[in-house]
């Protein structure tokens, strides 16, 4: 197994993504690429427990991501 | 689906982008590169809730945003 | 032995990873590739000695990491 | 339209240029290349609202811009 | 010489190693790679002069490393 | 004209070099490369508004400068 | 005269290396790449005006350099 394909295994699931900074967004993983580039559907971020619902889908930068977990 | 087709979707819509460092951007996104760097038109700065009308297209440098979101 | 074999030689047992920013996780090392991209399954994360449970795998970003330990 | 588009568009025209860690700078964007370096001339510097001229032409790095706008 | 031919001659024997963040390792050489990706064995781990041993080998991540001495 | 034309023009002039993190070297500028790795002879280092005087040449790494201006 | 010419000139000489982050060492330059990676031998660390000596020799890794100086 290679790491990327967690995210193949995750498409369209559920995942929590840490971001540099102390941002966190949760979200239904749509799509990714090899440079981590993440889009999430009915995002919500999340910065110190405060939950902010994004509509629609979100484009995360693949080089500010720390972690994905399910 | 690939995460930079969410950006061709996007194209002459309002979007909202999340920078390193707190700074954030409303505008009609007119233009992406593989980069990321963006066009915005008619956009708008938030500092700290403090909204900054920026005439004019604004180019905003791929390496320095965290996400992108409708 | 080049640095990876390491990785290799620690792949479905626990590892110690330490995270840019003051952040580490503990868990069964699943896949790696070569910019150390991790996946770890049965991870805990640790943030100044307090421990929260991540279910299921969790991928860690390679440019994140300072090191790796069993 | 491409992103460097925009800056080909601008040549010879004032413009406003943030940078990483809250400088920014106004002046004539007299060149560019594909990494964002820009020259501008008649630049003044910005630093919280303190105005400095700067004589001649600068030549401004790519990688520590945040945005372009006119 | 070349600067990693220091790292040839290190090899096996006990260095210190300095990080980004105010870390630092000592242990033996075990491994290196061209990107400064170390691997040390019986490290011990220094910061603000409390040593916490390291069992077993730490690969340490070159990018994350500022200096390497005897 | 590309970005890097201003520096062949200053080529055995006096320059003004921001640093990233808040130091700046005044200089005759020596030579250069397309990392805008720089030679400054005759350097002055300002922090602060305090000036030191650093006899014979002084290279600095392109990628720490913010930008040069004569 | 290229930037890098300066370091095989300083070659065998005492230089001062500025390193991101505050710390910078004293030693005679033994060897170096196009990367900027150093070595130093009769190195001395000065923090904050205080000196370490650093027997042997120490592998200063490029991109933490800000600049070196005779």
């Amino acid at each position: 197994m290679r790491p990327l394909d967690v995210l193949q295994q995750s498409l369209h699931k559920r995942v929590l993504v840490e971001m540099k900074g102390g941002r966190s967004y949760r979200g239904v993983l749509d799509a990714y690429d090899q440079h981590l580039n993440l889009v999430l559907s009915a995002a919500e971020e999340v910065v110190n427990d405060q939950v902010t619902p994004r509509g629609g889908v979100t484009l995360l930068r693949g080089d500010s991501i720390v972690y994905i977990s399910p």
